[in-house]
C-alpha cells in the first residue's frame, strides 16, 4: 500500500516536533526512477500557501525528483520570510538528493499564519532526517506523518498488468472543490511521459477528489502530486491507468470523507437527469454547501424541504414541481411534493444515499459530502486555540 | 410601533392552532386608505412557495388592500392543492373587507410541505377571526403572530415631519441575500404612487436585507411588503422617505440578526477600499459563509487566515499580500501576514467587528451575518422532528 507499492520509489516519515504531540510531521517521498516525471494540481484558491507558490513552479518542466511534506504549520500568509522557508527547504532536499532544487515540490498543512523561525529550523531538519531514513517501504511512516486532525492514515494501491499505482491522502476538513484541506502524493512504475501523467491527473482528480465538498470551505495549501518511475518498464494502455488512477483518487476520496472532521453521515448526492453534467455539479454543490439540509441529516430527518429549497438557488435546469428526490431509497419527494411519509426513511446509518432526480436531460454527477455536526462546530472553534 | 404606527392602517393577530404551543399564528394587515398602494419584493430563490407565486402577480397593479400573514406552515411544495389555499385565503379577506381578492397579498411560514386541509381550514378561520379583531393599535398582536423560531417581535417604526412608517419583521433562521426566512410587513402614512414606493422599497432592501446572511441558506418565502395608506396628507421628500425607510429596514435586519438562530455573536463584516461595491459585497459574503470562520468565531478564535482563505475563493480585485483584517478594532492581519497577537483581541461580546481593507479602490460594503454555534445545529437538526 501508500507511495511505495510501486518500484522505484523510498519514502519516510519523522517526527520533529512541528506537533505538539510528537507525532510524525515531516515525510519525504523520492523517485528513483528511471523516470522523473511529475504532474500536480493545486487549490484554485486565489490566496495560495508559499509551498504552492513554489510548488507550482517547479512542476512546470514536468520533472519531479522528491515531494517534502510537512503538518504542524501551513506557512501561508507568511510572507517573504514563509516563501525562503520552502524555497529552502527544496534547496536542503536537493543538495542531499543531489539533484535540482527546482524538481523538489513542498507541502504544507496545518494553521494558516504559521511559519516562523522555529517552525524553519523543525522543517529543515526533518527534511534532513526524513532524506536519511528513506526506504522502499517508507510508504505508510509518510502518510502518518502528513496526518492533522486526521484520525487515521489514507493510502490506497492498485496492480493492473504489470504496473502499479500507489497513493496517500490527509484530509479532514476545510474539504472543498478545487481540492480540499488536503495532501495528496500518488506514485505510479507506469511509463508515461509528463503530458500524459498531467492529462491523466487532471482527468482523474475532476472527479474525484474536486467533487468531495465537505464543507464548502476552499484550503490554501491542497496539492495532489502525481510522480512516474516508470520502474516497471511497461507502457500502460492510457484508458487502463486512467481508470486505475481513477480508482486510487476516488478510494482516497472516500476516505477523506469518512473521516471528515466531526461528520456522523458520509452523504453521497447523485443528481441524475440533468440537462448537462455542469448543472448536476452545480445542483449537487448547492445542496452539499446547505447547512440547514447538513444539520437535518445529523438530526436523522429527512427534510427534503431544505434540498429542493438548495436546488432553487442554482442556475440549472429544472422545474421545481417535477423534481423527484430520493433518501436511502426511499422517495420522500415526487413532482417537487410530498411521497413516502417521512417515517419511512432510515437514516441512521452512516452512510446516507440521496438520489434527485430533475428529469430534463440525461447527465449526471455525484458529489461527496457530510453532514453539519455539534462536533463540526467543537473541533473547528478550537483548532487554534 | 410595528405596523399600526402610521395613521391609516389596521392589524390583528389571532391563534387558530397552526401553531402546537397555541400562540398567535394568523396576522392581518389592513389598509384603509385613503390611498392604496402596495409594492413587495420576494425571494429569489426559483422554487418558491404558493403564497410567493401568488403576491407576486396581485402586487403587480400596485394596488394592495391587505396581506394575511400565517406561521405554522409554509405552503411550500403542497401542490396544486397548496395554491389553492392561498387562492381561497385571498378570497375570503376580500370577501370580509369587501375588496377584490387582487389586491390581498398573502405569506406563509414555517415548515416546508405543509398545507394540507388541516392547515386549509385553520389558516381561513384565522383570516376570519384576523379581520374581525382588526384595530388601529393591533400591530404588536400582529407581530406576535408570525414568529416562528423567533424569541422575541421585531417591531420598528420612524416619525418624520407629519409622516411616518412603522414595520414588523419574522425571521430567525435560513437568513441569506435574495432575502431570507423573513417576512415583513411595512406601512406608511406618507402620499406615495405605486412607482415611488416600488423603487423606494427596492433600495431600502438591496442594502439592509438583502445584506443579512445568517447562513447562506435562501428561503423559499421570504416576502417584504410595503403599504401606503397617504393618511397622513403629507408628500414627503423623496431623500428624506428613502432614508427614514432603510432606517426602519436596517433597525429590522439589525433584529433579525441579533436573534438568529443559536447564534452568540453578531458579525458586522464591514469590507473597505474594494474596488466595487459588487466586489465588497462578494468578498463580505464569501466570509458570512464560510463555516471554518464562522466557527472560529464561536470559539472566541481571532483565525484570521481563515478570512483569507474565504476572500481567496472570490473573484474580486485583491492581493492577497496586500489586504489588512482588524477584528473588534485590532488589526490582527497587515500586508496578508499575521500583526497583532490574536491574545490581543476580546471577542466575548456578542457583537463582532470585522473589517476588511482591500486597498483597491474606494468602495464598500457591509454584511450581517452571525457564528456557527453547536445550537444552531441542534435547532436545525431538530426542526421537523
Amino acid at each position: 500500500m501508500s507511495v511505495t507499492a510501486p518500484q522505484g520509489f523510498e519514502a519516510a516519515g519523522v517526527a520533529v516536533g512541528l506537533k505538539s504531540t510528537g507525532k510524525p510531521d515531516v515525510a519525504v517521498v523520492v523517485n528513483r526512477g528511471p523516470l522523473k516525471v511529475g504532474a500536480a494540481v493545486f487549490t484554485s484558491n486565489r490566496a495560495k500557501a508559499n509551498p504552492i507558490l513554489w510548488s507550482q513552479e517547479a512542476v512546470r518542466d514536468g520533472v519531479v525528483e522528491a515531494v517534502v511534506l510537512n503538518s504542524g504549520g501551513a506557512n501561508c500568509f507568511t510572507g517573504p520570510f514563509g516563501f525562503q522557508t520552502t524555497h529552502q527547504t527544496a534547496e536542503k532536499a536537493a543538495e542531499l538528493l543531489g539533484v535540482s532544487a527546482g524538481d523538489i515540490l513542498v507541502c504544507s498543512t496545518g494553521l494558516i499564519g504559521t511559519g516562523d523561525e522555529v517552525f524553519r529550523s523543525k522543517v529543515l531538519t526533518g527534511t534532513e532526517q526524513g532524506i536519511a531514513e528513506l526506504s522502499d517501504d517508507g510508504g505508510e511512516a509518510a502518510s502518518l506523518a502528513i496526518m492533522t486532525t486526521d484520525s487515521r492514515p489514507k493510502r490506497s494501491a492498485v496492480t493492473r498488468d504489470g504496473w502499479s499505482i500507489g497513493g496517500m491522502a490527509k484530509g479532514a476538513g476545510m474539504l472543498a472543490p478545487g481540492l480540499a484541506t488536503m495532501l495528496v502524493v500518488i506514485t505510479t512504475d507506469a511509463v508515461l511521459d509528463a503530458a500524459q501523467a498531467d492529462a491523466a491527473l487532471r482527468r482523474a482528480t475532476g472527479r474525484t477528489f474536486d467533487r468531495l465538498d465537505s464543507d464548502g470551505c476552499m484550503s490554501t495549501n491542497d496539492q495532489v502530486t502525481l510522480m512516474v518511475s516508470g520502474a516497471s518498464g511497461v507502457t500502460p494502455d492510457p484508458d487502463a491507468f486512467a481508470a486505475a488512477l481513477a480508482d486510487v483518487c476516488q478510494d482516497l476520496a472516500q476516505q477523506l470523507q469518512g473521516d471528515a472532521e466531526g461528520a456522523s453521515h458520509d452523504i453521497t448526492i447523485q443528481v441524475i437527469n440533468a440537462a448537462s453534467e455542469q448543472d448536476a455539479v452545480e445542483v449537487g454543490r448547492s445542496v452539499a454547501r446547505n447547512n440547514l439540509f447538513k444539520a437535518a441529516i445529523f438530526g436523522n430527518d429527512p427534510n427534503w424541504g431544505r434540498v429542493l429549497a438548495a436546488i432553487g438557488t442554482t442556475q440549472a435546469e429544472f422545474d421545481p414541481y417535477d423534481v423527484d428526490v430520493w433518501m436511502n431509497g426511499v422517495r420522500v419527494c415526487s413532482h417537487g411534493g410530498p411521497d413516502a411519509p417521512r417515517e419511512d426513511v432510515d437514516l441512521t446509518p452512516r452512510a446516507t444515499d440521496l438520489v434527485i432526480d430533475l428529469k430534463v436531460g440525461a447527465a449526471e454527477a455525484t458529489i461527496l459530502t457530510n453532514d453539519l455536526t455539534h462536533d463540526y462546530v467543537h473541533e473547528n472553534s478550537a483548532y487554534s486555540s
